[in-house]
């Protein structure tokens, strides 16, 4: 294959009648597939449905000296706190946990800054300017949260080992209204980066000019590896924070949501003590306390890091195939024509395939047209908008293996359409 | 029995050698009893211990076209929207369930209009001064969510039938700066006072200075009462509203903590289709969606408003004995001596005992010496603060019916000890 890049003008016209010859036979299919949202499948699902077999009406749903049904421990049962701190490699005292959504647990995080500010600091909502760092592409839910609180963005770009320390490194220590980084440190959201510990180093060493700066630190994929043995390994920040004497500096998030039920699992919180002394007063006012029947069950069925590894393997075994048949089918439709790239991930939920400038609305687009459902272009991007629009979420986790097999040949002549049609129009 | 505001100085002199003698008595016991916290007792929590053996690992967890384990339906289930919105009196489009905790839901209620404004009235993190009416005694956790908002708190008078309407009606229409006023309806904490028809009418036909202004409607005790028949009931309030043209004024809260368990049931809030749908975007932000499998779980279990009727008879018949033994116990000690009164509710969580003025504070702290503990005197006040120092709240859900007895007995020998110190200082 001759890469596009190289072709002709002729050339690009005779493959594009081609592609669009192609692109008619596909949408005459009358697919309807999505690959739009990080979602697990039925079948990832079902692995822990055994859960249920652990408690029925005569079980003690007892923890410690805490009948789990009723009120009180408002930050969680101390052996959900323990298996909650293995996911993030810190202390049990350094851990909260919550209700099924880590996402909840940030938005308070930052909703409480903006009410009330962050350890005696001045509440957000009494300042005129308050900006956030947002490494990109990245998570569009964590942008909703601070567009939300009319938080300025600042796009950092990733490199290879995370966002781009020398630009954080400069904003954070020069500008006070600068309050927080969002990072996705481990499979990062959308393109599978795991930070180098040069990178952790450098958040853990950052001098930031306002006191009320933190890393809202979402570890969302602490323990999804797609192999036991070739994985990621991220350097604890918490550790390493309090090693630079900056132990206040981080609040890290989990969650078992891609561990056992999308919507029904445990979140968690890890701080600092004195962090987390002043957010426990505050959910003392907003709540009787989390779901601890919950809790104990999670603690009852994942027991401990080690259940938790080999249940992921389980989680493993049904993803891999799918990013692999995505990794495979882009390889060897994209790569040899010089219209896109993609990191090839060890774990998490997405690939971010980066195409030609201009290309990626077109490319939704054409996708859409043609039955495939694929995260908006512009979503990773604060604001939705993607300065090259240039990048695409792709999501495998939901279609079986061979849907992500259909629908990802449908997007690759979605990207060749587009980019013969962008190569022709400069 | 000579009622104590009848007796000589000499009497009462007598009188207090008497029951200092026997306070010293029970101290000597050494007890160890709780009646401070509106705690469902374990055999209350055993009784919905059932909904555990309609799960296994073979269930299939789906409602309407929903995979309750997954994300989707933030908003809540269907078939959990239709359970709650007959706690409500309601329909179910009129309704969002949420999570464990229905505080929670307020608090967020509460800091949403504080952080955006309420359907796009000024935030009130903007203005000089935000004002909340609190009928009182009322509920502390309430009290305590205005206070964390730097929310100016006005006590209003409750009255055998509700709130002092005449104030409520006056401050409500003459100052703006009034955006809600806090309410248990039936069976209020601490009095267990049902507002009548008529209170229910003027709360619905206010007129508010305030665009913003809502009724914090807290049903906490919609379905709790002690017998099928002779029980207290409340006018919808979202049906009155309606009625008068301000479908919009009212946010209505209920939850099953006091049905399923304290720590792990649902919640819901009610209110017109315009109010959720701002509500349904912000929470859209915050989080990915409530616990699904547990509404499912609890409409397996409590089904529809019979079998929820049916369930609450089952709390009542272990609640109402307590209850019965703490009025049984202050009519024959207390009445006659004219130190003290207390309505004996049809329902609900608390008994609201109305000592002398100036004898809480000093009946807390004698009863606690002798090992009871009691809510902090003040605490059903804004700031804490009683006025007259004369209401106490006994809870007397969790301990048993021997411990209610004992502990009663116990708190009868402070109130008539205190009473007695009281009238003789004077």
């Amino acid at each position: 294959m001759t890469s596009y890049l190289e072709m002709t003008r002729e050339e690009l016209l005779e493959e594009k009648e081609r592609l669009e010859a192609e692109y008619k036979k596909v949408k005459a299919l009358g697919l309807n597939l999505n690959m739009a949202r990080g979602k697990p499948s039925p079948e990832q699902l079902d692995l822990s449905m055994g859960m249920f077999d652990l408690i029925d009406s005569k079980t003690a749903l007892i923890s410690g000296g805490t009948d789990c049904r009723n009120y009180g421990d408002v930050d969680g049962i101390a052996e959900a706190k323990e298996l909650m701190a293995g996911f993030m490699d810190c202390r049990p005292e350094q851990v909260i946990v919550f209700g099924n959504a880590s996402l909840n647990v940030m938005f308070d995080a930052v909703a409480k800054a903006y009410t009330h500010g962050v350890l005696g600091s001045e509440p957000w909502c009494k300042l005129d300017k308050v900006k956030f760092l947002c490494p990109a592409p990245g998570y569009d839910r964590h942008f909703k949260i601070t567009e939300h609180f009319g938080i300025e963005m600042i796009n950092v770009p990733m490199k290879a080992d995370g966002p781009d320390m020398d630009i954080i490194e400069k904003l954070v220590s020069e500008d006070a209204a600068v309050k927080g980084v969002w990072c996705v440190p481990k499979y990062s959201n959308p393109q599978g980066i795991t930070y180098s510990d040069a990178v952790v180093r450098r958040f853990a060493a950052l001098k930031p000019a306002a006191e009320d700066f933190r890393i809202y630190w979402d570890n969302a994929y602490a323990v999804h590896d797609f192999d036991g043995e070739d994985k990621d390994v991220l350097l604890p920040l918490l550790d390493e924070c309090e090693k630079n004497g900056n132990a206040n500096m981080v609040y890290e998030f989990c969650s078992t949501s891609k561990v056992t039920f999308a919507g029904a699992g445990i979140s968690a919180m890890a701080a600092s003590v004195e962090n987390l002394d002043s957010i426990r007063e505050q959910i003392s006012v907003q709540t009787i306390g989390y779901d601890k029947i919950n809790q104990w069950m999670h603690v009852q069925y994942l027991k401990d890091m080690d259940g938790v590894r080999a249940h992921m393997a389980k989680h493993a075994a049904i993803l891999r195939p799918k990013f692999e048949v995505v990794d495979e089918i882009l390889s060897r439709e994209i790569t040899p024509l010089g219209i896109g790239t993609w990191i090839k991930p060890k774990g998490g939920y997405f690939i971010c395939f980066e195409a030609l400038e201009g290309c990626a609305k077109v490319i939704v687009k054409k996708a859409k047209e043609a039955g495939i459902t694929l995260t908006g272009a512009g979503a990773p991007f604060p604001y939705g908008n993607d300065p090259k629009d240039a990048t695409i979420r792709i999501a495998p986790s939901y279609p079986s293996v061979d849907e992500m097999r259909q629908a990802t040949e449908v997007f690759v002549c979605c990207v060749k359409l587009a980019s013969v049609e962008k190569l022709l129009s400069e």
